[in-house]
């Protein structure tokens, strides 16, 4: 299924296949699908977002059914098993723990002296409403809601919106309405896709316009995304594509554990990558026995399969240097790192969206209750965004006071960089302070 | 040229009109424009960059010369005025000690533990790699290339690549070169608009392909930043429009002073917008006076008509309360705040890219020697983003460790979550380490 290859021997063109793992093909959805159905509802309102959910979700909902009602939720904790209803919170306990740490560690205004005695800094604002897409459909992600509302919780978002499908019978299934209810959600709209993020987006008669619009989706509500942001109706995140771990390990590695954490990333969907990085071709070549003889017995085997044949990958690494060069090139969204050390190569991760340090650390742990967050930058964007954490939410407008002593000191130099720029309307607006009659 | 308006009493159309300001078509030019000359790029490398300069910028440059030399960069200092020289060191010293203290009171990785004895935190790593695009053509920006690359410098990134572009003889103005060059600049391409955007994008033999483009442009870098973003070539911070200032004042402020900030916001071209909300009917009715006299004797007097006539106002508010009600909504990229206390209405501003207190603060300060940033999100873009500050440049990766005992404690919740998401694989991950024999 896999096989085990040196990464110094391997050509150029399967070195860019592992790094570009499943490039999706949203591009063209943005303007030839998204479009319409955003500029649609953008007009037509709620009739135009029952329609969509009608076309594309078979569902006949009436604008006055667009969202959950209060007996749904209360009907839903009646039915959620004990178990769960406990499992649920602590996974809600752990998130906030962790970015009440975040918060009281990073999140704060600041102000200072500068120059000739002017005050400057910079305010701390929370982003005013928010929309959280949970996808559905044939699964449930109750983990998806907690991971989107509860951050936007914390930081003091007013308004959080969630949108998520509904099923054929119009409703959402329990686990998702007990965890959006319990993380804090305002509102939740029963529908999916393009439509879902295009009436966030634009707002209808029934569902608030917000201001940011997060989480994970297929390709169409990617693409909606890209859309609602480029028009500039509302921001995003980032987009999110399939699932992937990149895995650097040494010789002393459980090779079963690492089989288990490429299986379970693999079983997202048969677009996620699971690659191995290792110094050890003991390790890899039992890594490969293990994957062969577990994928058999998996219950999503076909799925499994095709991820780890597409874009799965076992390489040899000449050192750890080399695979940690590696790791931060691919920037993957999941880091595990199996070694024997592993706070000493945290110190050079650049890319990537969460490391997990160790063997008791497994990918799946930041899926659910490690706290921390499980949407993350696909694709390589870790080379440059960070998962959703307390800054999604966040602002920081600067601010500066100036009085009169500290504008007379930079006057001059002013005027002469704005008159370089041809701005000599910038110039007089600070010499107009200095000048002698007052109105 | 603008008249006096009660803001309780205007129509929604006008309502609309003032907060919606100019609103750019770049959406077409995504694709129709910018795909086809990024695409071209993307394939064909400098010999493309160069047929885009030669079409668009009317410079004939080989590709040995898209780079500005040593030489010319060392011309540029020698024929620098001292005074020049100076201003621009002050500015980059400014903004140096403005960033400096952000470093030092936000940006830090930070580690808690959690639950049952687990290790979580942050991680704070730098982009790797940043293009800025500076303006220019008919004008030099000085300023924007301190505003993009001292920020990117103090956070760590380890290449900044700038792009201009050139005058019709192939050289870059003097000031802009100097400053690039003292900010910290480690290359300077000669290239503007889409062709700039689409090379340091998708990188070709001269130029490096970065991480991320920042920088104010016209509709034709507009569109290319937002199509190299949704390909996920670059990340871009936002896109710039053009240039806005939205001031509160009460019935002491300095009419004249208002005046003056309103023109040197509208003299940064037609689309800009100048918008005074007050409580005074008195201070509107003055700073009206004070426009029609300054405007007549600026030197950018047709720009500046143009832009005021469009997307000027000058409203009064009912209360101050209002008049922050309004400010928010707009959410300006320059907010003065000319009253009395201006730190008591600082405490009530939600939504400004950057805010300026008191009557010796005018918006000027900002856009060169305050220290803040002047590449500031525009057109309603501050209810979501910041202006370009050391958050820009950094990421934020999570990172977790569990022994044996903290993953034992989760062990059953997060199977039982797994579970019902219908991830078996992710239950499977933990419980391969519980098991007794071990590879």
């Amino acid at each position: 299924m896999i096989k085990v290859e040196r990464l110094n021997r391997i050509s150029r063109l399967r070195y860019e296949k592992i790094i570009n793992r499943c490039g999706e093909k949203i591009y063209p959805l943005v303007f030839k699908a998204a479009a319409p159905v955003v500029e649609d509802i953008r007009k037509n309102g709620d009739r135009a977002l029952a329609r969509y959910i009608k076309r594309y979700e078979k569902i006949s909902l009436s604008p006055g059914k667009l969202i959950v009602s209060k007996k749904e939720i209360r009907d839903a904790y009646s039915n959620l098993p004990g178990k769960l209803l406990k499992d649920i919170k602590l996974m809600i306990r752990n998130v906030k723990a962790f970015y009440g740490k975040q918060l009281s560690n990073t999140c704060k205004g600041w102000k200072g002296r500068f120059g000739k005695g002017y005050t400057a800094g910079q305010l701390l604002r929370p982003v005013e409403s928010v929309g959280v897409y949970v996808p559905g459909g044939t699964a449930l992600y109750p983990s998806t809601a907690v991971m989107g509302i509860a951050p936007a919780r914390i930081a003091g978002v007013s308004r959080v919106v969630v949108a998520t499908p509904a099923n054929r019978k119009g409703k959402i299934a329990g686990p998702v309405l007990v965890a959006a209810d319990l993380a804090g959600a305002d509102l939740i709209l029963k529908a999916g896709g393009m439509q879902a993020v295009g009436a966030m987006a634009v707002g209808t008669r029934t569902v608030p316009r917000v201001d940011k619009i997060i989480g994970p989706g297929n390709i169409w509500v990617s693409a909606a995304k890209l859309y609602v942001m480029i028009r500039n109706y509302s921001s995003i995140e980032f987009v999110a594509g399939p699932s992937e771990v990149l895995i650097i390990a040494d010789g002393g590695a459980n090779s079963r554990y690492i089989a288990r954490d490429m299986i379970a990333q693999a079983e997202h969907g048969p677009g996620s990558s699971a690659v191995l990085v290792t110094t050890s071709a003991g390790t890899a070549g039992k890594v490969r026995e293990s994957l062969n003889e577990m994928v058999k017995q998996s219950s999503r085997k076909r799925t499994i399969e095709a991820a780890l044949k597409r874009y799965g990958a076992i390489l040899v690494a000449e050192s750890m240097g080399k695979a940690v060069e590696f790791a931060n090139k691919f920037a993957p969204e999941h880091l595990q790192v199996m070694t024997k050390n592993p706070g000493d190569i945290l110190k050079s991760i650049n890319n990537a969206g969460s490391v997990f340090l160790g063997e008791y650390t497994p990918a799946a742990l930041g899926d659910y209750l490690s706290g921390t967050n499980h949407i993350l930058p696909t694709g390589g964007g870790a080379r440059y965004a960070s998962g959703v954490n307390l800054e999604t939410f966040f602002k920081r407008p600067t601010f500066q006071q100036f009085d009169g002593k500290a504008l007379d000191a930079l006057r001059k130099p002013l005027t002469e960089l704005a008159d370089v720029e041809g701005l000599t309307g910038h110039g007089a607006s600070v010499e107009e302070r200095f000048k002698r009659s007052k109105t």
